[in-house]
């Protein structure tokens, strides 16, 4: 393969329409079918320009949202691991791993080299850019599981305490203030079970 | 409605998760559904990242990837208006700025503020960073037009001569280097019709 720089640039872009087809568990709030990582991934960046003001410490925005833009591109090669189901989370970060390889590297080399930085640090969680953005991944999805009536915890059998387990440590040490709402919205939708 | 400052976000944030809802005529590049304007925005988004060394001036990133991941957010409201369809065209752009002052005032009024003035800036294709932004949202359709044996000019008969005067003036305005490659594609495409 020998493509000039603007080609290795388009065939990336090509190749990441993929992601569209990538479907995961969290239903759209109209419930009519399942989001895939595309508009998950869209609906995030949005998050981080409306809600950057609550991050728990000064973010660059440009960067959290090209985190976020990009931080589920792996799953084309290595599928969506769905949080509540740990069956599947064996093998995921080397899949990730490799598919972070492939794909990132159909980039010209100098793009290649930062989208796989910005990913990695967004995998490692300790920048806080990475913390910031790795809240917004968790309170997303509990905000559209308390709009459709539980959504995945219903399906999952999740309860409140295993919901307060597995969302707060991350929403509360990137965005403190927004766990504060998420908690209370938490706690609501617990105490009013659907009939 | 009296909201809090952090409920009109979160307002605003469940409201256009409708944006995955509306469908937009070009199919995805498997061609195995249409597109709708969530992903299609996520994906222009990452054009911005990726190509945005190509602009026709210095732009500044953070604001085309704003106006990109905002700009069909109308079309909740409004539809998606498809370009080849010109019987669509009337009334749209009042119904477009009906739906702009609705749903961005569901947010705290500066930031209802800044996202109608970048959106309106995006509409009114005048700065370098709308130009280009403009420029982006022409050049992806053409480029899944072509990795689709035509996509919608096979379904709405559009010839060579249409696909330069629509998509030309856009790309080259705000992407030069963009349109050089695209008007070599879509002659490729023209010379090489499908079986």
């Amino acid at each position: 393969m020998n493509l000039s720089h603007p080609e290795r640039q388009l065939a990336f872009l090509r190749e990441i329409d993929r992601l569209k087809s990538v479907v995961r568990l969290s239903p759209l709030i109209d419930r009519s079918r399942r989001e895939n990582s595309a508009e998950h991934s869209w609906h995030l960046a949005m998050y981080a320009l409306v809600l950057s003001e609550h991050a728990a410490a000064p973010i660059d925005v440009l960067r959290v949202v090209k985190m976020l833009l990009l931080h589920d591109i792996v799953e084309i090669d290595a599928g969506d691991t769905p949080f509540h189901d740990p069956s599947m989370h064996a093998g995921q970060a080397v899949r990730e791993q490799l598919a972070a390889e492939r794909i990132f590297s159909l980039l010209p080399d100098a793009q290649a080299t930062e989208f796989r930085n910005l990913w990695s640090e967004f995998e490692a969680a300790e920048s806080d850019d990475a913390k910031f953005a790795k809240a917004l991944d968790r309170f997303q999805p509990l905000l559209h599981n308390v709009a459709t009536d539980g959504g995945t915890w219903t399906a999952h059998k999740v309860n409140e305490e295993q919901v307060f387990a597995r969302y707060g440590p991350t929403i509360q040490r990137g965005a403190p203030a927004l766990w504060e709402a998420a908690a209370r919205l938490v706690q609501e939708h617990f105490s009013n079970p659907p009939a």
